[in-house]
């Protein structure tokens, strides 16, 4: 594990100043994205601030990776302000992110302890993708009336002339910069546009004229406590907790991945678990909310030119100076302005061009990421998420149970043998050469027999059939029952069944189930051997 | 479509008395299993012949099998009475029993024609067998306290002698019975036996001792006619007619698959799934329960030489007769005397072997199947099913979650390439063959890159690696964006990405995906190529 203390004689000058102009950057956008994504969530702007704090600290302790920037999240807010619809009557929304946050952290150390971490792989891309869209859409949408000043989506016309003057320039400045602008130029045009709106705010007294601002924050209080020890709570978050456990891991490990390549490093998912799950435990006990890395504010700290993981420990400081120095003038920032900055944060990432990819791949998949898209609009993210993963599972069990099969023959003047549809090959006429394209499981186990039937019954001629053993990656006790099926049926018939390509571990199996008591035939090397032999 | 009037004039004289006497040896043995099934159920004793009646014509009409014993079943007449639980207070069983089957029968049909047969492959062995054994052994248990004439299961003790007496030496004689004799004495020995327990009971007037008796039996009233049309009973019994259905019709398909391949005919799961959907209306209609194929009875039929499905209209028009004839004797019948016949019945199809077997194959499987069958012991049957599939479906995505990995070399003197940590084979320095015994899909497709760098980093020397794809049987779009990530990391390595032995299915795929803008590496037809190459 690292420790600050221990490596600082190796911390040169030079790597200091790198990750502190790496953490002034992101601090800069984590300000305004802080106070944004709080409000976002349905909870008090200040919540923004605590989440970007001690977690940060927490991180750089325990997880791996030195560019993740870890706080608050667009989706996983959105996710919050759902979850938070399930409290009991009487609870505040600040008491139950505080448990929730609490809870994500315990079942992500539960799931580093039992070696969970590769649950992370039931979410596919197109899951993954579809998700995303759907959140940063129905993300983007909740913005309108902040921006506008309208009282909500519905009434978007009914808007506030100064609010959506506020709105509108904070976000075609916020556009214009990020076109037009590059380097620190670039980096910094979000603060001065900031500046500037509390700036104007602030002269013409915009809150006397119906302009909603943040409003005065409480003062900083930096101090760890338990939340709420509430059964009634606690279970009726559980669930949300569950998903959002399982989205911010996912989406922390994916950007953490994609960093690491970049790099040249690897990513050691359990580690980055323990970095998380200690993250949101901190995250619960110090008035903040859940927490995952944010995929922009990472590649920004990267670019940025982060070398180790002090940069998080640099932003937890400038965010706590930033709190403390700027909670007065704050008070003055329309919230219009904040819904700039989350329309521009999230619609940057959006990106349609997946949708044609996966059309183009395989329709099934593109329809599923269609799907978990407008379940995320049109109902909730939990029912989205819980549809994503069991149709990913529908298509892969679907892919098991309908193998392709294929007649094989020899590639003239080779030892390979390739599908007689495909390829030029020479077949024999008393041995067929078969190969069924899946592992041998209980979704494809009871059509085995058939599927040989069928091809035996189209060569009468046939003496021996010669499976290729080379597709099956396992075998489960339904595969081994089909196999003495199939050598069963076959023997009726006087054809011999013999194997070849049959893998290590799947011959350990068929050992361990003791298939030399009744298996005949023969189990050759290679298939050509098969082919060639008697 | 079969039709017996069109093929009259083929179905000569040697095959109606084939058939007839086939029908004569199981109908010995339903008349029984009709009165105790039903008991079993929770239902009146009659409900178990009408079940053997009009769904016997039915299926024969539509289904597929001339063998398949249709009628109540053992198994399912449990289901049938934990499923008749949830019923709204004030609605007989028998009423709940005919909504049963006829939301039984449509759940088929529609399943036939949705093409939703392939469900059927979401049973493994280890749920099947781990289903029925618990399911035997709870019927069993269930059969003790009307054997001995006790109040319930924890009173054993509390036993009535004349029925103990009554059950106990019924059960000897049909265990002696099936033990000793052969041939069409064992076929008759239950009648006989079932004859003397009636004269028995008759001649020494057991009833008035506190014998349990059948009962007169309503007068036999054939005729159809819609179970109620009550919204709350069909919608609190549907959950249980999901899984009736899938029960009925998988265990009825295993039996007729076992049967077909004895007789070298081959099953369409379509057709069977329309035959058994229109057994289950017509039962729904005409008095009855839900029925399947009776795995014991399907084997007398074959075992008993009929030929065709005129058996089973034979067995239906038999049963009939002895509806009309034998009401008023079999009012006689002790009830325990059923139960021994029970016993007798499910207790020969119990199997041990297969968990000792299961285990020495594989543990996780082998405690599924263990586990399924407690759930289905201190639970329910509907808790063991959902486990069981959850179970089997969660086994699946591990395997391919975690796939074996090879470094492949050349079997010396062939083309061949198999693992250097199981043979003796030959490597190249500067070319490293891998194997990944899995397809690439998204359970896997986050590992891919890291499973192979781990490889390159124990070879330095790498400059190009050679992916055997023989056992990607497919691809999925997370699999698709895999491979990008994993040749943009070995480029950054200036190592190059070559694929081999690439199946026709997977390239069909990629070329859709439209991998050719991006892939820069070559595919071999054969790895042999793939190795020698450059």
């Amino acid at each position: 594990m690292f420790s600050p203390a221990n490596s600082w004689r190796d911390y040169s000058r030079r790597l200091l100043r790198e990750d502190f102009s790496a953490a002034l950057v992101v601090s800069v956008l984590l300000i305004p994205q802080s106070l944004a994504y709080a409000l976002l969530a349905g909870l008090p702007p200040q919540v923004g601030l605590y989440a970007s704090l001690l977690p940060l600290l927490a991180y750089a302790f325990f997880g791996s990776s030195p560019v993740l920037g870890i706080g608050p999240v667009a989706v996983l807010a959105l996710m919050i302000s759902q979850a938070l619809g399930a409290l009991p009557a009487g609870v505040s929304p600040a008491e139950g992110a505080l448990v929730l946050a609490v809870e994500v952290g315990l079942l992500m150390l539960l799931a580093a302890a039992l070696r969970l971490d590769a649950l992370a792989s039931l979410l596919s891309v197109p899951v993954l993708h579809g998700f995303e869209t759907g959140a940063t859409l129905s993300i983007a949408l909740s913005q309108l009336p902040p921006l506008l000043g309208s009282p909500g989506t519905a009434q978007l016309l009914q808007f506030e002339p100064t609010t959506t003057l506020f709105g509108v320039a904070a976000l075609t400045l916020l556009v214009l910069a990020r076109r037009s602008l590059s380097g620190q130029a670039a980096r910094f045009a979000p603060l001065v546009i900031l500046l500037l709106a509390l700036g104007l705010a602030w002269g013409f007294e915009v809150q006397g004229r119906g302009v909603a601002v943040v409003g005065i924050l409480p003062p900083l209080h930096l101090g760890l406590a338990l939340p709420r020890l509430d059964g009634e709570i606690w279970s009726a978050l559980l669930p949300h907790a569950l998903l959002l456990a399982l989205m911010a891991y996912v989406s922390s490990l994916v950007v953490a991945e994609s960093l690491a390549r970049r790099r040249g490093e690897r990513v050691d998912a359990r580690r980055e678990l323990l970095g998380l799950g200690a993250a949101n435990l901190v995250a619960g006990c110090s008035g903040a909310m859940p927490v995952a890395s944010s995929f922009s504010r990472s590649v920004l700290m990267h670019d940025a030119g982060s070398r180790s993981r002090m940069t998080g420990v640099f932003v937890a400081v400038l965010m706590g100076l930033a709190a403390w120095l700027l909670a007065e003038p704050l008070a003055w920032l329309p919230k219009g302005v904040l819904a700039a900055t989350i329309l521009v944060a999230v619609l940057s990432g959006l990106r349609l061009q997946p949708y044609r990819e996966a059309w183009r791949f395989s329709r099934p998949e593109a329809l599923l990421m269609l799907l978990v898209t407008l379940t995320v609009l049109a109902w909730s993210l939990a029912a989205a998420l819980a549809l994503g993963v069991a149709g990913s599972i529908a298509l892969l069990l679907q892919r098991t149970a309908r193998p392709h099969v294929a007649l094989i023959g020899r590639v003239p003047g080779t030892e390979h043998y390739r599908n007689v549809d495909r390829h030029q090959v020479e077949c024999r006429a008393d041995v067929l050469g078969l190969r069924i394209d899946e592992s041998l499981v209980f979704t494809n186990a009871r059509s085995l027999t058939d599927v040989v039937q069928l091809h035996v019954d189209h060569h009468p001629g046939t003496r021996r059939v010669v499976l290729l053993m080379s597709p099956v990656n396992s075998i489960d006790f339904s595969g081994l029952e089909a196999l003495r099926e199939l050598q069963t049926a076959l023997q009726r018939q006087r054809v011999q069944l013999d194997l070849s390509e049959v893998k290590g571990p799947v011959l350990d199996r068929l050992r361990a189930g003791g298939w030399q008591q009744w298996f005949k035939g023969q189990v050759f090397l290679s298939h050509h051997q098969g082919m060639s032999g008697d």
